[in-house]
């Protein structure tokens, strides 16, 4: 099959990639649409030292798998699990040590023609909600996520650094209940796309750390931007990392001992809450389309998420 | 009078360091004992930028100050807020931005016969504390801030990190209600002080993170502490930051965000509870005191409290 593969020094199409054989308990889906997160460029930097099938948002058609999933539209959570483990047992199976994930560790990814997931990975996409809109219910859940995790009050000075992909999705999932909410970016044409959706947006040069945030999210996918999270944060109040980078970078947590600091890791999130939004229209995600490529052009549709301009860049496979 | 000031590049003995003035509101002390912490250690390397006398844990007689205090023996917090800004009125008057802070920001310590404090940070000592006793309520409140900030269950699993001053008073807090408390540090004789107190203690060397430590409590004094506490705690855990280094270094927080780890950094604490602690015997600092000095050989005290060997040294002042 058609496959974008990473092979640990550089992405390539392949076109004689080997077709799946699902497991017992394994579903096998082709891929109908797919998304390049900013995850997906950090592979290629070597985070995870992951090899294989890239790609870890997608939707698409159940072809082989249980009765009742065949021919399902559906869109898969990432994480595998073991389904034995203590953690598996204590419901923290996203965290399961002996997991793979899909694109990121140990599991082929979206970026092909057809994938594996276990049955359970899988939730059904509801007849409104298009192949555009569902490719982000992963991103989107991850969003929603930071809401389980940290008691955000209404009156909450809520800062979300970056303009991104995913810092799009978070200042949406934020905005109806916590209108002081404020991004911070560096692109002009990002911000827009957030003040449209009536978010207040400001230019990073712009914008000075004062230490007076109740809570920032850092969704910049850079380092740096936990510094300045470190900066805008105010004593006792709270940091959501939702970065992850592939290399080491020189920083000082003294702030965070000064000032009290919390600091909360945040990952996947709720699927079926991501689903609701975009079912209901609460979330639209239309604008933030930058530009779709077919498989085949897979490599150039990884150069244009790279680039600085674009948001979210999706490949469509099953329908080109 | 005699004080031990650092001047921005290295410490030095002053036999003619002004006397200080109390303004309205400031009690004048008598230091009789001061204690080393590692932030001494660190302003020597620059944290702060702070000049001027140092040192921030003592215990002394009010000698100048309102009819209530005079002829007092107290113990002194070390914060000296505005008490009008939004953080002080909210009671966060730890975080005031304006604060200076005894010994480590724009205010003189307490390396010298005598210092300045507002009455309001004093706190008396009782009768059946010693002054060695009492110089560790500083140090001893901040280790009970970290039951305030996160909330520890009878049977968790605790790993303290360091075996230092300030995680050997962590241990002696923790123990009595939480036995599964583990230290693992560097030095065989602090590691045996710690048995000594009932806590189970590894060397560093035999200590192997594994990912499964509910709380994790970095009281290392060094960056490479963090990355140790990424690999200990486990997925959804907290790891506890009491460290504050000079110096920026190399991290990736990538696995906090991978396993959703809260970080909650810790800084001041209680001084009631901790003198509670010292009266009712229920924390018995004395086998961590490993020399005391007289002031005038400050240089010696610091020589000594940098050494890997010591605990706590100790600084005599007003008794010498």
């Amino acid at each position: 099959m058609l496959a974008l593969v990473f092979d640990g020094k550089q992405p390539g199409l392949r076109t004689d990639y080997p077709d799946p054989q699902p497991a017992r308990g394994q579903v096998l889906i082709a891929v109908r649409m797919a998304g390049i997160c900013s995850t997906d460029l950090e592979i290629l930097k070597g985070y995870m030292g992951f090899t294989g099938v890239m790609g870890h948002e997608f939707v698409g058609l159940v072809v082989q798998g249980p009765a009742a999933w065949k021919g399902k539209r559906v869109v898969g959570e990432i994480n595998c699990p073991c389904g034995r483990c203590e953690l598996c047992r204590q419901g923290l199976s996203n965290h399961c040590a002996a997991r793979t994930v899909v694109g990121i560790a140990g599991h082929d990814g979206a970026f092909a023609e057809k994938i594996l997931l276990p049955a359970g990975n899988l939730h059904e996409v509801p007849a409104g909600v298009s192949d555009e809109q569902a490719v982000f219910v992963e991103p989107l859940a991850a969003a929603c996520q930071i809401t389980r995790q940290v008691r955000l009050g209404p009156r909450d000075q809520v800062v979300v650094l970056g303009d991104g992909r995913l810092a799009q999705l978070v200042v949406r999932v934020l905005r109806p209940r916590h209108p002081n909410c404020l991004m911070v970016g560096r692109h002009a044409a990002k911000l827009e796309a957030a003040e449209k959706a009536g978010v207040q947006a400001v230019p990073a040069e712009e914008y000075v750390p004062a230490g007076r945030a109740d809570v920032v999210i850092d969704a910049t996918g850079s380092a740096a931007g936990f510094e300045t999270a470190m900066r805008a944060v105010r004593p006792r109040g709270t940091i959501v990392l939702k970065s992850t980078v592939a290399a080491k970078t020189g920083m000082n947590l003294a702030p965070l001992v000064i000032n009290e600091v919390t600091v909360v890791g945040s990952r996947c999130g709720p699927f079926g809450e991501a689903i609701r939004l975009l079912a209901s229209g609460q979330v639209d995600v239309s604008p933030l389309i930058s530009k779709v490529f077919p498989l085949r052009q897979g490599l150039a549709a990884l150069q244009a998420a790279r680039s600085g301009e674009a948001i979210k860049v999706l490949i469509e496979i099953g329908r080109q």
